[in-house]
């Protein structure tokens, strides 16, 4: 594993190197994991002059979960208590006779950036922008099969729920059970909050489950993932509970299954995010749900569970193989309810069969 | 309620107007939830020169857990999918004829706070520093109930753990377990990541649970808190598993008991932050655990889990009364185990009968 993170260091390196900038400052903790093997709480990563340096104010974890971090790589542990790591690699950055820094704005805070600078004046600061969640778009092989594994856990999570009696339990106690069916089967936790939604809350993007009570003639809908290897995929599926559907449930499932078809269908290398979002967008809007639309029909997955790219209307950008994304319209009308549809899918050429489906449940309509 | 939060704000404007910032711009969650009753995902709030404003990217949730804004608020909502609430606050600061809006420059993005700055160039961005958390620090008796029931739950959660079977069971499964009777008594949800440590991780500060099972003759360290009504409280026990413990069980156990002993009895209104960590910890220094000892031995509870004061060597000021407090000494022996025991209590005068103590489950040694 270690030549993958050098790589991806080099990489992010050569990016440095073409804007000016000898060292680079990385605090995002996904982005550290991404090129360090594992983030410890509050670790950065310096990107030095001479040397890459892991900057920690204690020792890192060693679990697997966690990750593991890269062995050639150098692990600085702050002494004592105190102290911020961003502004020790600062200095550290400095002695190695660096003149400049590219760190990330878009998450070190004003205070800790203004630290950093009192600490090593003379070391001039710039923005690294987003240039490394760029590069953990297009996943390798090892990153997609740790998805993998995630989507199989989590349809197990939810198959194992639809076999027990749904009916009189709460959206809370339903998502708990999943959370804990996730971490018997494996997952390091569940991948983001556990959304049950029932009756009116239905089809809600991330409704968090409350003590509503699973009812009779009730639209379910579930959103689960699992984390696995610090890989996060997202499953979401709606039923309906007792044998007759109501003609409105069954109208609204219809539309928006074709509605993610179409969106699964758009993907492909060099598809357009817009032209994705577009594809699942239109089924919905011509049925005269324009108003009842979600702002994005999709996102990438990975280290986190909402990452680059997005699928929406003014999305700039392109798919490439090898991308992880979520294809999830849905529909909910106030007062209601409705009806949410979500897979994880990775981009592949047609000549390797087309998108793969990592989230294998079944998407007909089932009765519970 | 409406009152309550009227009158935090009124505080902090007098603040801000000491300091001569016509507005302040509040960015942290749990700041803004302190001030306006509620902090929807990405909210801030603005006390605006005329009129003060939550911003919210789309309509607050209406859940009890979540809090429900202030009546007397105007509640301003961003139209269409994107922008960010704190640019948006700030061309409404200017709108209402405001020339400077102080910041939570510990909380904001350097990126956040540029975007802000280019956006209003003509007002000016100063500091407001930890002034919200400062006023958080006291409670009124209303937070005090909420993290009293809080307490109560957790006392619950963990006395029915402690009649079940251990033995066998991982930690990750009674720390999944733990969170969901928390759940089950009326918890928001936990207050922080159930900590359960076996064996050679008991004593360990928030030890991530793992696959290891409880054996006889362990140690079992469990740290869990419940959030109600935004409030979170902390307890943390250690018991020891099988009929008898050994002798380097029980003389560690009276030790950290004594410890956390004395850190309860330290505290008193008036008493600095740095004695009662140090009533604490001389107990375990001068038994020759001086490299084992934590970096605090206590910290504020409240909207967060660890907020201010820290009971710490180097900390600053003095305790007052109405301030909720853990007191948590710990020892952990490297490839032994330890003990942690922790409580939740509020600093009351002698007069009225001294520290409240929230989090009631025994403190005796348990064999279970």
């Amino acid at each position: 594993m270690s030549e993958v993170y050098a790589a991806r260091r080099t990489r992010l390196r050569e990016r440095c190197n073409a804007v000016g900038s000898t060292s680079a400052l990385i605090s995002r903790p996904a982005n550290v994991r991404y090129l360090a093997g594992a983030a410890p709480l509050g670790a950065v990563l310096l990107l030095g002059k001479t040397e890459d340096l892991l900057v920690c104010s204690g020792p890192p974890d060693d679990r697997p979960s966690e990750g593991r971090p890269d062995e050639a790589l150098r692990v600085h542990i702050l002494p004592g208590a105190g102290g911020d790591p961003a502004v020790a690699a600062g200095d550290l950055a400095a002695a190695q006779g660096g003149d400049s820094v590219a760190v990330e704005e878009h998450h070190l805070t004003v205070a800790r950036h203004r630290a950093l600078r009192s600490v090593v004046p003379r070391l001039r600061l710039t923005d690294l922008g987003g240039a490394v969640e760029q590069l953990r778009i297009i996943k390798d092989e090892e990153e997609i099969s740790c998805l993998r594994i995630g989507a199989e856990i989590a349809d197990q999570a939810l198959g194992e729920l639809l076999e027990s009696i749904l009916v009189g339990r709460t959206e809370r106690h339903l998502a708990l059970e999943l959370e804990r069916r996730l971490v018997d089967h494996g997952a390091d936790g569940p991948a983001f909050p556990t959304s049950v939604a029932t009756g009116p809350y239905s089809g809600r993007r991330a409704h968090r489950p409350t003590d509503r009570r699973v009812e009779e003639g009730d639209f379910l809908s579930v959103c689960l993932g699992a984390t696995y290897r610090g890989y996060r995929c997202e499953i979401g599926r709606t039923f309906v509970i007792g044998t007759s559907p109501a003609d409105w449930q069954i109208e609204l499932y219809d539309l928006v299954f074709a509605a993610q078809r179409a969106g699964r269908e758009a993907l492909a290398p060099g598809a357009a995010y817009r032209d994705v979002d577009r594809a699942a967008r239109q089924v919905l809007d011509s049925a005269g749900y324009a108003e009842a639309l979600p702002v994005l029909t999709g996102h990438g997955v990975g280290l986190e569970i909402e990452e680059d790219p997005q699928l929406a209307p003014a999305a700039m950008g392109k798919l490439d193989a090898c991308v992880p994304v979520t294809v999830e319209p849905g529909v909910h009308l106030p007062g209601r309810g409705g009806v949410r549809i979500d897979d994880t899918l990775v981009v592949r050429p047609e000549a390797d069969g087309g998108p793969e489906l990592l989230t294998i449940t079944t998407k007909e309509l089932l009765a519970l």
